[in-house]
Protein backbone atom coordinates (compact mmCIF):
# COMPACT_ATOMS: atom_id res chain seq x y z
CA UNK A 1 0.00 0.00 0.00
CA UNK A 2 1.22 3.26 -1.14
CA UNK A 3 0.57 6.67 0.83
CA UNK A 4 1.37 10.22 -0.83
CA UNK A 5 1.63 13.23 2.27
CA UNK A 6 1.44 16.29 0.33
CA UNK A 7 3.04 18.87 2.05
CA UNK A 8 6.34 21.58 1.81
CA UNK A 9 7.65 20.02 5.41
CA UNK A 10 9.50 16.82 4.71
CA UNK A 11 9.73 16.59 8.55
CA UNK A 12 5.92 15.43 8.92
CA UNK A 13 6.32 12.83 6.07
CA UNK A 14 9.24 11.17 8.37
CA UNK A 15 6.68 11.06 10.96
CA UNK A 16 4.16 9.51 8.89
CA UNK A 17 6.43 6.76 7.72
CA UNK A 18 7.34 6.43 11.57
CA UNK A 19 3.91 6.04 12.73
CA UNK A 20 3.25 3.37 9.98
CA UNK A 21 6.67 1.37 9.71
CA UNK A 22 7.32 -0.89 6.57
CA UNK A 23 3.82 -1.75 5.58
CA UNK A 24 2.54 1.29 4.19
CA UNK A 25 5.26 3.04 1.86
CA UNK A 26 4.67 7.02 2.54
CA UNK A 27 6.05 9.28 0.11
CA UNK A 28 6.60 12.86 -0.03
CA UNK A 29 4.57 15.02 -2.50
CA UNK A 30 5.00 19.04 -2.89
CA UNK A 31 2.36 20.78 -4.28
CA UNK A 32 1.12 24.53 -4.19
CA UNK A 33 -2.00 23.89 -2.67
CA UNK A 34 -4.51 26.94 -2.25
CA UNK A 35 -5.08 27.67 1.26
CA UNK A 36 -8.85 28.53 2.58
CA UNK A 37 -9.63 31.12 4.90
CA UNK A 38 -11.53 29.86 7.91
CA UNK A 39 -12.23 28.72 11.64
CA UNK A 40 -12.15 25.32 11.15
CA UNK A 41 -8.64 23.08 10.47
CA UNK A 42 -11.43 19.98 9.35
CA UNK A 43 -12.79 21.96 6.56
CA UNK A 44 -9.42 23.66 5.58
CA UNK A 45 -7.41 20.69 5.61
CA UNK A 46 -10.75 19.34 3.47
CA UNK A 47 -10.45 21.74 1.16
CA UNK A 48 -6.79 20.77 0.67
CA UNK A 49 -7.35 17.41 0.11
CA UNK A 50 -9.91 17.99 -2.68
CA UNK A 51 -7.08 20.36 -4.88
CA UNK A 52 -4.75 17.40 -4.17
CA UNK A 53 -6.70 14.70 -5.21
CA UNK A 54 -7.72 16.41 -8.06
CA UNK A 55 -4.09 16.79 -9.57
CA UNK A 56 -2.62 13.24 -7.94
CA UNK A 57 -5.15 10.81 -8.14
CA UNK A 58 -4.09 8.28 -5.36
CA UNK A 59 -4.41 8.23 -1.97
CA UNK A 60 -3.33 10.81 0.25
CA UNK A 61 -2.94 12.72 3.20
CA UNK A 62 -2.87 16.88 3.96
CA UNK A 63 -3.02 18.30 7.35
CA UNK A 64 -3.70 21.85 8.76
CA UNK A 65 -3.07 23.21 12.15
CA UNK A 66 -4.70 25.55 14.68
CA UNK A 67 -3.44 27.14 17.90
CA UNK A 68 -6.51 28.87 19.81
CA UNK A 69 -5.92 31.00 22.56
CA UNK A 70 -9.01 31.28 24.53
CA UNK A 71 -8.22 34.56 26.73
CA UNK A 72 -8.20 35.76 23.03
CA UNK A 73 -10.82 34.52 21.20
CA UNK A 74 -9.61 31.97 19.53
CA UNK A 75 -6.51 34.29 17.94
CA UNK A 76 -4.62 33.18 16.03
CA UNK A 77 -6.37 30.03 15.46
CA UNK A 78 -6.19 29.19 11.80
CA UNK A 79 -3.89 31.84 11.27
CA UNK A 80 -1.00 30.78 13.14
CA UNK A 81 2.19 30.72 11.21
CA UNK A 82 1.46 34.07 9.88
CA UNK A 83 1.01 35.37 13.01
CA UNK A 84 4.02 34.15 13.77
CA UNK A 85 5.81 35.36 10.38
CA UNK A 86 4.33 39.29 11.22
CA UNK A 87 3.80 39.81 15.07
CA UNK A 88 6.06 36.88 16.57
CA UNK A 89 5.96 34.99 19.73
CA UNK A 90 7.13 38.21 21.14
CA UNK A 91 3.50 39.83 19.77
CA UNK A 92 1.38 36.94 21.65
CA UNK A 93 2.75 37.24 24.62
CA UNK A 94 2.01 40.87 25.07
CA UNK A 95 -1.25 40.02 24.07
CA UNK A 96 -1.92 37.80 26.86
CA UNK A 97 0.26 40.53 29.21
CA UNK A 98 -2.18 40.44 32.61
CA UNK A 99 -4.74 38.23 31.14
CA UNK A 100 -5.58 35.67 34.11
CA UNK A 101 -7.47 32.88 31.95
CA UNK A 102 -4.30 31.57 29.63
CA UNK A 103 -5.58 28.06 28.74
CA UNK A 104 -4.69 27.77 24.84
CA UNK A 105 -5.20 24.57 22.29
CA UNK A 106 -3.30 23.23 19.70
CA UNK A 107 -5.62 21.15 16.63
CA UNK A 108 -4.34 19.64 13.96
CA UNK A 109 -6.82 18.02 11.31
CA UNK A 110 -5.37 15.38 8.97
CA UNK A 111 -7.50 14.71 5.49
CA UNK A 112 -7.17 11.16 3.92
CA UNK A 113 -8.56 11.32 0.03
CA UNK A 114 -8.95 7.96 -1.77
CA UNK A 115 -11.46 7.32 -5.00
CA UNK A 116 -14.30 6.72 -2.00
CA UNK A 117 -14.06 10.31 -0.33
CA UNK A 118 -12.41 12.75 1.92
CA UNK A 119 -12.14 11.80 5.40
CA UNK A 120 -11.00 13.53 8.60
CA UNK A 121 -9.43 13.17 11.74
CA UNK A 122 -8.56 15.10 14.53
CA UNK A 123 -5.67 15.69 17.63
CA UNK A 124 -6.10 18.32 20.23
CA UNK A 125 -3.79 19.30 23.01
CA UNK A 126 -4.61 21.53 25.73
CA UNK A 127 -2.32 23.41 27.41
CA UNK A 128 -1.11 27.10 28.94
CA UNK A 129 0.51 29.57 27.57
CA UNK A 130 3.43 31.09 29.52
CA UNK A 131 4.70 34.60 30.42
CA UNK A 132 8.06 34.21 28.76
CA UNK A 133 9.41 31.06 26.52
CA UNK A 134 11.35 27.66 27.84
CA UNK A 135 12.69 25.06 25.76
CA UNK A 136 15.05 24.71 22.69
CA UNK A 137 12.64 21.90 20.46
CA UNK A 138 10.18 21.62 18.16
CA UNK A 139 8.87 25.23 16.44
CA UNK A 140 6.55 27.73 16.25
CA UNK A 141 4.83 28.58 19.59
CA UNK A 142 5.97 25.00 21.72
CA UNK A 143 8.16 27.27 23.54
CA UNK A 144 5.47 29.35 25.34
CA UNK A 145 3.12 26.09 25.36
CA UNK A 146 3.17 24.60 28.59
CA UNK A 147 1.53 20.70 28.87
CA UNK A 148 1.57 19.73 32.89
CA UNK A 149 4.16 21.88 33.84
CA UNK A 150 6.35 21.51 31.01
CA UNK A 151 6.83 23.46 27.43
CA UNK A 152 6.74 21.29 24.05
CA UNK A 153 10.08 22.86 23.45
CA UNK A 154 11.11 20.99 26.75
CA UNK A 155 10.00 17.34 25.64
CA UNK A 156 12.56 15.89 23.20
CA UNK A 157 10.34 15.17 19.77
CA UNK A 158 10.29 11.46 20.47
CA UNK A 159 7.96 11.98 23.22
CA UNK A 160 6.10 14.84 21.79
CA UNK A 161 4.52 12.85 19.25
CA UNK A 162 3.00 10.80 22.17
CA UNK A 163 0.85 13.64 23.08
CA UNK A 164 0.77 16.04 20.43
CA UNK A 165 -1.88 17.40 18.25
CA UNK A 166 -0.52 16.15 15.24
CA UNK A 167 0.63 12.67 16.81
CA UNK A 168 -2.85 12.08 18.24
CA UNK A 169 -4.68 13.21 14.95
CA UNK A 170 -2.07 10.63 12.98
CA UNK A 171 -3.13 7.79 15.95
CA UNK A 172 -7.02 8.34 14.94
CA UNK A 173 -5.82 8.21 11.25
CA UNK A 174 -3.72 5.16 11.61
CA UNK A 175 -6.36 3.36 13.72
CA UNK A 176 -8.94 3.50 10.92
CA UNK A 177 -6.40 3.23 8.13
CA UNK A 178 -5.20 -0.23 9.19
CA UNK A 179 -8.63 -1.10 9.58
CA UNK A 180 -10.60 -0.02 6.48
CA UNK A 181 -7.95 0.02 4.00
CA UNK A 182 -5.23 -2.21 4.43
CA UNK B 1 -25.43 46.44 -18.72
CA UNK B 2 -26.14 44.71 -15.94
CA UNK B 3 -23.47 44.43 -13.00
CA UNK B 4 -23.62 41.82 -9.98
CA UNK B 5 -21.93 42.39 -6.52
CA UNK B 6 -21.14 39.65 -4.94
CA UNK B 7 -21.39 40.14 -1.13
CA UNK B 8 -22.49 39.69 1.92
CA UNK B 9 -22.66 43.39 3.08
CA UNK B 10 -25.83 44.88 0.92
CA UNK B 11 -23.72 48.95 1.91
CA UNK B 12 -20.77 47.73 -0.76
CA UNK B 13 -23.97 47.31 -3.52
CA UNK B 14 -25.31 50.89 -2.72
CA UNK B 15 -21.40 52.57 -3.04
CA UNK B 16 -21.05 50.30 -6.26
CA UNK B 17 -24.56 51.62 -7.51
CA UNK B 18 -23.70 55.07 -6.43
CA UNK B 19 -20.44 54.98 -8.26
CA UNK B 20 -22.18 53.95 -11.61
CA UNK B 21 -25.57 56.38 -11.80
CA UNK B 22 -27.84 54.81 -13.91
CA UNK B 23 -26.33 53.43 -16.77
CA UNK B 24 -25.73 50.25 -14.86
CA UNK B 25 -27.48 48.17 -13.45
CA UNK B 26 -26.02 47.27 -10.10
CA UNK B 27 -27.71 44.10 -8.26
CA UNK B 28 -26.79 42.31 -5.27
CA UNK B 29 -25.99 38.34 -5.11
CA UNK B 30 -25.21 36.65 -1.73
CA UNK B 31 -22.80 34.12 -2.17
CA UNK B 32 -21.40 31.45 0.26
CA UNK B 33 -17.42 31.77 -1.00
CA UNK B 34 -14.74 29.69 0.09
CA UNK B 35 -11.60 32.30 0.87
CA UNK B 36 -8.47 31.48 0.13
CA UNK B 37 -5.61 32.36 2.99
CA UNK B 38 -3.41 34.52 0.85
CA UNK B 39 -0.42 37.87 1.21
CA UNK B 40 -2.29 39.81 -1.66
CA UNK B 41 -5.93 40.89 -1.66
CA UNK B 42 -5.80 41.06 -5.65
CA UNK B 43 -4.86 37.07 -5.51
CA UNK B 44 -7.88 36.29 -2.50
CA UNK B 45 -9.99 38.56 -5.02
CA UNK B 46 -9.46 36.53 -8.33
CA UNK B 47 -10.17 33.36 -6.29
CA UNK B 48 -13.59 34.37 -5.28
CA UNK B 49 -14.31 35.87 -8.71
CA UNK B 50 -13.44 32.56 -10.50
CA UNK B 51 -15.25 30.37 -7.80
CA UNK B 52 -18.45 33.17 -8.18
CA UNK B 53 -18.31 33.21 -11.77
CA UNK B 54 -18.42 29.40 -12.40
CA UNK B 55 -22.09 29.90 -10.26
CA UNK B 56 -23.60 32.96 -11.55
CA UNK B 57 -22.11 33.34 -15.51
CA UNK B 58 -22.89 36.76 -15.43
CA UNK B 59 -20.46 39.97 -15.55
CA UNK B 60 -19.94 40.35 -11.79
CA UNK B 61 -17.39 41.84 -9.37
CA UNK B 62 -16.20 40.46 -5.79
CA UNK B 63 -13.62 42.11 -3.47
CA UNK B 64 -11.30 42.04 -0.92
CA UNK B 65 -9.80 44.30 1.71
CA UNK B 66 -6.24 43.96 3.58
CA UNK B 67 -5.10 46.10 6.20
CA UNK B 68 -0.96 46.41 6.67
CA UNK B 69 0.84 47.99 9.69
CA UNK B 70 4.48 48.32 8.38
CA UNK B 71 5.98 48.04 12.01
CA UNK B 72 4.06 44.46 12.53
CA UNK B 73 5.55 43.21 9.62
CA UNK B 74 1.97 43.66 7.45
CA UNK B 75 -0.14 42.36 10.26
CA UNK B 76 -3.18 42.10 9.89
CA UNK B 77 -3.26 42.14 6.25
CA UNK B 78 -5.62 39.74 4.86
CA UNK B 79 -6.82 38.55 7.77
CA UNK B 80 -7.76 42.49 9.15
CA UNK B 81 -11.32 41.23 10.11
CA UNK B 82 -10.62 38.03 11.73
CA UNK B 83 -8.22 39.85 13.79
CA UNK B 84 -11.07 42.50 14.81
CA UNK B 85 -13.11 39.54 15.75
CA UNK B 86 -10.60 37.70 18.16
CA UNK B 87 -8.16 40.43 19.24
CA UNK B 88 -9.91 43.66 18.54
CA UNK B 89 -8.78 47.23 18.52
CA UNK B 90 -7.60 47.39 21.70
CA UNK B 91 -5.12 44.22 20.89
CA UNK B 92 -4.07 45.80 17.47
CA UNK B 93 -2.99 49.01 19.84
CA UNK B 94 -1.21 46.96 22.32
CA UNK B 95 0.88 45.58 19.86
CA UNK B 96 1.59 48.83 18.80
CA UNK B 97 2.28 50.33 22.20
CA UNK B 98 5.94 51.59 21.70
CA UNK B 99 6.69 51.34 17.88
CA UNK B 100 7.89 54.86 16.98
CA UNK B 101 7.00 53.65 13.10
CA UNK B 102 3.24 54.12 12.38
CA UNK B 103 2.31 54.11 9.06
CA UNK B 104 -0.11 51.23 7.63
CA UNK B 105 -2.07 51.49 4.27
CA UNK B 106 -5.44 49.72 3.63
CA UNK B 107 -5.49 48.23 0.02
CA UNK B 108 -8.59 46.92 -1.64
CA UNK B 109 -8.87 44.57 -4.90
CA UNK B 110 -11.68 44.79 -6.78
CA UNK B 111 -12.20 41.67 -9.35
CA UNK B 112 -14.33 41.71 -12.54
CA UNK B 113 -14.85 38.26 -13.96
CA UNK B 114 -16.79 38.50 -17.29
CA UNK B 115 -16.58 35.34 -20.42
CA UNK B 116 -13.63 37.14 -21.10
CA UNK B 117 -11.66 36.88 -17.95
CA UNK B 118 -11.21 38.06 -14.65
CA UNK B 119 -9.33 41.48 -14.21
CA UNK B 120 -8.06 43.09 -10.71
CA UNK B 121 -8.29 46.82 -10.14
CA UNK B 122 -7.19 47.78 -6.79
CA UNK B 123 -6.67 50.90 -4.45
CA UNK B 124 -4.87 51.96 -1.67
CA UNK B 125 -4.99 54.98 1.18
CA UNK B 126 -1.73 55.52 3.32
CA UNK B 127 -1.97 56.69 6.22
CA UNK B 128 -1.15 56.01 10.21
CA UNK B 129 -2.19 54.22 13.30
CA UNK B 130 -3.06 56.38 15.63
CA UNK B 131 -2.31 55.68 19.98
CA UNK B 132 -6.30 55.86 20.48
CA UNK B 133 -9.14 55.66 18.89
CA UNK B 134 -10.96 59.00 17.60
CA UNK B 135 -14.37 59.64 15.63
CA UNK B 136 -17.77 58.04 14.46
CA UNK B 137 -18.49 57.11 11.75
CA UNK B 138 -16.99 54.02 9.38
CA UNK B 139 -15.95 51.14 10.98
CA UNK B 140 -13.49 48.27 11.47
CA UNK B 141 -9.87 49.84 11.95
CA UNK B 142 -11.50 53.48 11.10
CA UNK B 143 -11.14 55.01 14.32
CA UNK B 144 -7.22 54.13 15.03
CA UNK B 145 -6.23 54.61 11.30
CA UNK B 146 -5.59 58.40 10.55
CA UNK B 147 -5.06 60.24 7.10
CA UNK B 148 -3.70 64.03 7.23
CA UNK B 149 -4.31 64.65 10.45
CA UNK B 150 -8.12 62.76 10.39
CA UNK B 151 -9.16 59.38 10.99
CA UNK B 152 -11.60 57.54 8.78
CA UNK B 153 -14.20 57.66 11.58
CA UNK B 154 -13.87 61.39 11.61
CA UNK B 155 -14.50 61.67 7.42
CA UNK B 156 -18.53 61.78 6.62
CA UNK B 157 -19.18 58.57 4.65
CA UNK B 158 -19.63 61.13 2.05
CA UNK B 159 -15.97 62.47 1.64
CA UNK B 160 -14.04 59.12 2.66
CA UNK B 161 -15.09 57.17 -0.45
CA UNK B 162 -13.18 60.24 -2.28
CA UNK B 163 -10.04 59.17 -0.42
CA UNK B 164 -10.87 55.63 0.45
CA UNK B 165 -9.02 52.58 -0.94
CA UNK B 166 -12.31 50.80 -1.43
CA UNK B 167 -13.21 54.35 -3.60
CA UNK B 168 -10.05 54.23 -5.78
CA UNK B 169 -10.08 50.78 -6.45
CA UNK B 170 -13.65 51.16 -7.93
CA UNK B 171 -13.31 54.30 -9.79
CA UNK B 172 -10.08 52.43 -11.58
CA UNK B 173 -12.84 49.49 -12.28
CA UNK B 174 -15.47 52.09 -13.26
CA UNK B 175 -12.99 53.64 -15.74
CA UNK B 176 -11.97 50.25 -17.41
CA UNK B 177 -15.41 49.35 -17.47
CA UNK B 178 -16.85 52.39 -18.90
CA UNK B 179 -14.26 52.12 -21.96
CA UNK B 180 -13.69 48.53 -22.19
CA UNK B 181 -17.62 47.20 -21.25
CA UNK B 182 -20.34 49.61 -22.13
Amino acid sequence: MNLKVVTGNPNKVKEVAAYFGEFVVVEHVKLDLPEYRGDDVGEIARGKAKVAYEAVGEPLIVDDTGFYIRALNGFPGAYAAFVLDTIGMEGVLKLMESKPERSAYFETAIAYADEKGIFIFKGRVEGEIMTSPRGKEGFGYDPVFSVGGKTLAEIPLTEKSAISHRGRALEEFKKWFVENRL
